[in-house]
C-alpha cells in the first residue's frame, strides 16, 4: 500500500514537474514573441477606409502598374504562396533576375522596415520600389499616373480614396493604398500562435521541444517579436562564414544603406512567419530545405552547436509557425481607355 | 374635338408601331443569340464535381504548372482582365512573343472549339496546348506530373478528385479539371442577356439600333449564338483584305490545321462577349480600339457599307456585351516538398 501511494505520489510530482517545465517555456515564449493579430494595426498617417483598402487590392494585382503589364506586386508576392515566387531571386521585366530573393508580404507590416537591408522605412515606401526597379516592374512614376489616370475607374476610386486630396491620383497615394491592402494579410492561428494563446497542446512534443532550443541556443536573439525577425539588423555569419554561393561577396547588404563598416553582410533578420511555405531560403535564395536553412543558421550564426536531432526539433517548430493564409477575393480590375499607354515590353 | 381625336388615334398608332418594331427586334435577336446561363453546362466525358472543381481552380493559378513557376493559365487568361492579358499576343518563358493575341477564357465553354483556329476540340484539349509550347508555359507533361506528384497535398486532391483512377496525377487529369473550372468561368447578366430576357430597356437606344444593324448588316452571320461567336470559322478579309500588318501573311489560321486551301486566312469568329474589356483586338492584336476594330470588320468582311454613325451604334451594342465577371478566391496553393523539382528558367 504504501508502495502503491509512493509511486502514486512520484508520479504525482513528476507530471508536475513536466507541467511546471512546460508552464515555464510557454510563460517564456509568450515573453519573447507574440502572436499575430486577427485585424490589421493601424498605418501611421495612412488611415485605412473600406474604398482604400478595395483600391489597394485591385492595385496589388493590377499588371498595368508594370511597363510591360505582365507584372503585379502579386507576381513576386503570390498570395496564394505564402506571399512569394518560390524563385531563388525574383523575375522581372524582360525575364531579368533580381538580385535577392523575395520576401514574403505576409505580416510583413510588422517588420521594422522594409526590404532585406531595410532601405524602406514602410510598406508604402516599399512599394515604389519594384514598380520603379528596372528589374522588376521598369516603370516610372509618371507612367504609372498617367495609366491609372486614363482609366476613369480609377480615377473615380482615388478620389473617394484620397476625399481630401485636390490631385488624388498620385504615385504617393498609389504605395499609401497599396500598403493599407498590405497590412491586411496576415496569417493569424497559426500553431504556435494557439501555443502562446495559451493552448499547451497546440504545439506536438519535437515543435516544443524545437521552441526550447530555439530559445536557449540563440535563434530568438534575432527572430523574436511578432514576427519571429523583422525587428533588427544583424550579421549573416556571425561565427562562421557562410558559403560564397549562400552569402555571395558582391551583395554587402546593409552596408550599402548606412554606409558603416560594420554593416558589411549585415541583413535585417527576416521573419520566419510560415516559413515552411517560403522555399528557397536566405537572401541568396540558395538553400531550397528548411532543415538544411536550419542547418546553415547553425553553423553560421551558433558555431555550429546544433546536433542533429536539436535541427530536426527547431525545423518542426518552424512548420508550427504556419498560419492561416489569407481569404482573398480576386479583384476585378477596370478596363482601360483609348488614353491608356500600350504595354512596352522592351 | 375630332382634330384632337385624330391626334390621339396618330400617337398611339405610332407609339403601337415604335413598340411592334421594338417587339420584332427583340423576337429577332432571341432567334439568333442566346443569353449566358449562370451556371456551367456539363461536359462531355468530364463530370463536375465541388473537389474536382477546386482542383481545377487551384491548377488554373498554379505558377508551378509551367518549366519557370512564373507562368500559369491566369497569367494570360487573367480573371480580372476579361479573361485576357491585354498584350498584342502573349508573352511566355523567356519572354518570348507569342503567335497570336490570347482569346479569353470568360464564357469560353461554348465555343464550339478552341484556339483562334480550333485546332483543340475542347477546352481540356486546349489547356494542354499552352502548357507545353516552348513560347508559353514550356513545360511537359512528365514534369507537370512529377511537381504535382512531388506535393502530398495534390496527391490528395487528385485521389479524391478522380477517385476511380489507378493513377490520378496524369496530365490528362490536370487538363480535365483546368476545364471543369474553366467551364464556371460565366459572365450572365450583361444589358444585352437582360434584354434577351425580355427587357426591352436594358439596352439604351444607340445599343438597340446597333442591335439591328449588326443584324440585318452581316455581323451576326458570323457572330452568333450564345457567344456571339466561337461556333464557326470564316475567311478574316471576304471582301477586302485587312492590311498587313492586321493580317500578317505568315499566319494562315485554319489552313495549317486542315491543309485545305480555302482555310487560309480563315479563323474562328471569336466570341464578342465582353469585349470592351479585352482589347486589343484580331488574332494579330493590332488594333487598340473597339470602334477601329469594328471598321475593320466593316471593311473586310463588309465592304466598307457602314457608315460613321452606324459604326458608332455597333460600337454601343458592343459595349452592352459585358457581363458580370465572375467572383474568384483566389486559392491557396499547397507546399512545395524536397521532391519538388526546381524552377527552370533557361
Amino acid at each position: 500500500m504504501a508502495r502503491k501511494i509512493a509511486y502514486a505520489l512520484g508520479m504525482w510530482l513528476l507530471l508536475q514537474g513536466i507541467a511546471q517545465g512546460e508552464d515555464l517555456t510557454m510563460k517564456r515564449a509568450q515573453a519573447i514573441f507574440k502572436p499575430i493579430p486577427s485585424k490589421a494595426p493601424d498605418l501611421k498617417d495612412n488611415r485605412s477606409t473600406a474604398v482604400k483598402l478595395n483600391l489597394g487590392k485591385m492595385l496589388y494585382f493590377e499588371p498595368r502598374l508594370s511597363a510591360s503589364y505582365l507584372i503585379s506586386c502579386n507576381s513576386c508576392h503570390n498570395v496564394g504562396l505564402g506571399g512569394v515566387d518560390l524563385q531563388e531571386t525574383s523575375v522581372g521585366h524582360g525575364w531579368q533576375r533580381g538580385p535577392r530573393n523575395a520576401p514574403t508580404v505576409l505580416n510583413a507590416v510588422f517588420n521594422v522596415a522594409q526590404f532585406w537591408d531595410g532601405r524602406a522605412k514602410d510598406l508604402e515606401e516599399q512599394a515604389k520600389g519594384p514598380l520603379q526597379a528596372s528589374v522588376e516592374m521598369n516603370n516610372k512614376p509618371e507612367r504609372v499616373v498617367e495609366t491609372l489616370k486614363s482609366i476613369p475607374e480609377y480615377v473615380a476610386l482615388f478620389k473617394r480614396a484620397f476625399p481630401e486630396a485636390k490631385d488624388p491620383v498620385t504615385f504617393d497615394n498609389v504605395a499609401r493604398a497599396i500598403e493599407v491592402y498590405e497590412a491586411t494579410l496576415l496569417t493569424p492561428g497559426a500553431p504556435f500562435d494557439r501555443y502562446l494563446q495559451g493552448n499547451p497542446k497546440a504545439l506536438n512534443v519535437s515543435q516544443r521541444q524545437g521552441l526550447e532550443l530555439f530559445m536557449t541556443k540563440g535563434c530568438s536573439n534575432c527572430h523574436n517579436g511578432i514576427n519571429l525577425g523583422g525587428e533588427g539588423y544583424f550579421p549573416f555569419g556571425v561565427l562562421q562564414a557562410p558559403d560564397a554561393e549562400i552569402r555571395p561577396s558582391g551583395d554587402l547588404g546593409r552596408f550599402k544603406v548606412t554606409n558603416v563598416a560594420s554593416d558589411r553582410y549585415v541583413f535585417k533578420a527576416p521573419t520566419l512567419r510560415n516559413i515552411a511555405l517560403t522555399p528557397p531560403y536566405f537572401h541568396s535564395g540558395k538553400v531550397w530545405n528548411l532543415r538544411d536553412a536550419v542547418q546553415v543558421m547553425s553553423s553560421a550564426q551558433l558555431g555550429n552547436q546544433l546536433n542533429s536531432d536539436e535541427v530536426d526539433k527547431i525545423t518542426a517548430f518552424l512548420v508550427a509557425l504556419t498560419g492561416k493564409q489569407p481569404k482573398v477575393e480576386f479583384p476585378i480590375l477596370p478596363r482601360s481607355s483609348d488614353m491608356t499607354p500600350r504595354p512596352m515590353l522592351d
